[in-house]
């Protein structure tokens, strides 16, 4: 039996990747089991997976036995015009015929360039299908026992980006504008950038006490999860030679964590 | 061969939902094919499930052939009194044994009292673990083929909540500063509260021709998509009968569904 049938076992019928079709799916966190069943369908199926950076090995270790593994992400330099090869690569691929599977790490239309590859996609005239994931901060915050949101504390919550391609990460007036809301803030790519944040979120009001978790690799075998405030965490993410990929939660949220272990601890029982 | 045993083809292994443990697992948003290989797994080898009203029928039908399936959602009324029911409920079933598989709508803890479940069961001593799952918020952003983010509109996005248990919903004042962030705004539970929302967002400084969509029973047979603006749509979702639950997305990204449809039209490929 292979991955395929065993999919309709599961699941009864099995969504078709065609030829000559892509579909744009999210591949979660890290952990395997993030992922969704129709990230792996199209794992199970796909001729060729064309994978960013942030994919886990473990993910791509779904793929079936005939597919070639592309990686496309991208690193440093170029990153427009390397966003207009890797549009283009899915394109070809497609006209060739083949079975396209695009999967980003997390969901691809969160700080993934999901739309501009649909849109490539869609003016081509290549038949496709976005498939959405376990967002990286939601799977981050989950790891370090952190709920997006709890009641008394939070009714909204805010994702953003740290970094990205040239003029288009968060602006300092923008972080301002977010910390005045008082949400808490959920930063992906936040680590090049983080001094800079820190000093804009002050700006806007955010007390140099406010709980930060910094959570870095989530649900990956080097996960690591450093509780900090605002004041210290630019000095302790040095100190603990923390690196990317990581997720950054700011606000009461992040106290949560603790009052769970120490609820834990007191009762003998176990997070996983 | 049943579905456990074809995980195993899948992962190589799977993680084990011991007797006496609880699962506290996000369903996605409707869709089966969204859920994640652990909630599957977690369905696969639960006693018991214990389910909101927003996990889809066809989720449900992916537990296993010995499950007993347990509807425990809040219905107006009284909400406090009902999750500590829950919670209690969790615990009980729990403490005989059972292997609980505590299955909810979207992500456990966004919006989902993930938090609140989580801290009864630490302080009872249950084993527990938390899956996070595809947020209702991104799954219907996707079925209604809008990015989350767009290079060049946005690199910040919000979730917040229109309604919830008294007292806990997000407050005029708290929208008006949401909207002065001009980040785009993804609302839950948004229908009952909808005139109020909007009013506080105009106040807050969106325009009257702010675009806004509204997805109904995102990914679900039922699915409706309404695409509006702020100045319209309260008269719109009354007009057409939508009908909770429903996501509404307010901000330029909505206006990229009509670009991706436009440009799939026009060179005759399809978006599914």
């Amino acid at each position: 039996m292979n991955r395929r049938d065993a999919l309709e076992v599961l699941r009864g019928s099995v969504a078709e990747l065609e030829p000559g079709h892509v579909w744009l799916a999210g591949a979660g966190p890290g952990d395997p089991g993030l992922v969704t069943l129709d990230a792996l369908a199209g794992l199970a199926q796909a001729d060729v997976v064309v994978h960013d950076a942030l994919v886990d090995p473990r993910v791509l270790a779904l793929a079936g036995p005939h597919a070639q593994l592309e990686f496309s992400g991208k690193r440093g330099g170029k990153p427009s015009a390397a966003q207009e090869d890797i549009s283009k690569r899915l394109v070809d691929l497609a006209k060739q015929g083949k079975r396209v599977l695009r999967l980003k790490g997390g969901d691809p239309c969160v700080f993934g360039r999901g739309a501009e590859e649909a849109m490539a996609l869609a003016m081509a005239g290549v038949p496709f299908r976005l498939i959405p994931g376990v967002t990286a901060g939601l799977g981050a915050l989950a790891a370090a026992a952190i709920p997006a949101t709890v009641r008394g504390i939070n009714r909204a919550i805010i994702f953003a980006a740290g970094h990205g391609a040239a003029g288009s990460a968060v602006a300092d007036s923008e972080w301002e504008a977010l910390a005045r809301t008082a949400q808490p803030i959920v930063i992906y790519m936040a680590m090049h950038n983080l001094a800079r944040i820190v000093d804009a979120l002050r700006r806007g009001g955010l007390q140099p006490a406010t709980p930060v978790a910094v959570i870095a690799a989530a649900t990956t075998a080097t996960e690591r999860i450093l509780v900090s405030t605002l004041k210290r965490v630019v000095a302790e993410v040095r100190a603990q030679g923390l690196e990317p990929p990581a997720i950054i939660a700011v606000g009461e949220i992040v106290q949560f964590r603790a009052k769970l272990l120490d609820a834990v601890a007191a009762a003998g029982s176990a997070v996983r």
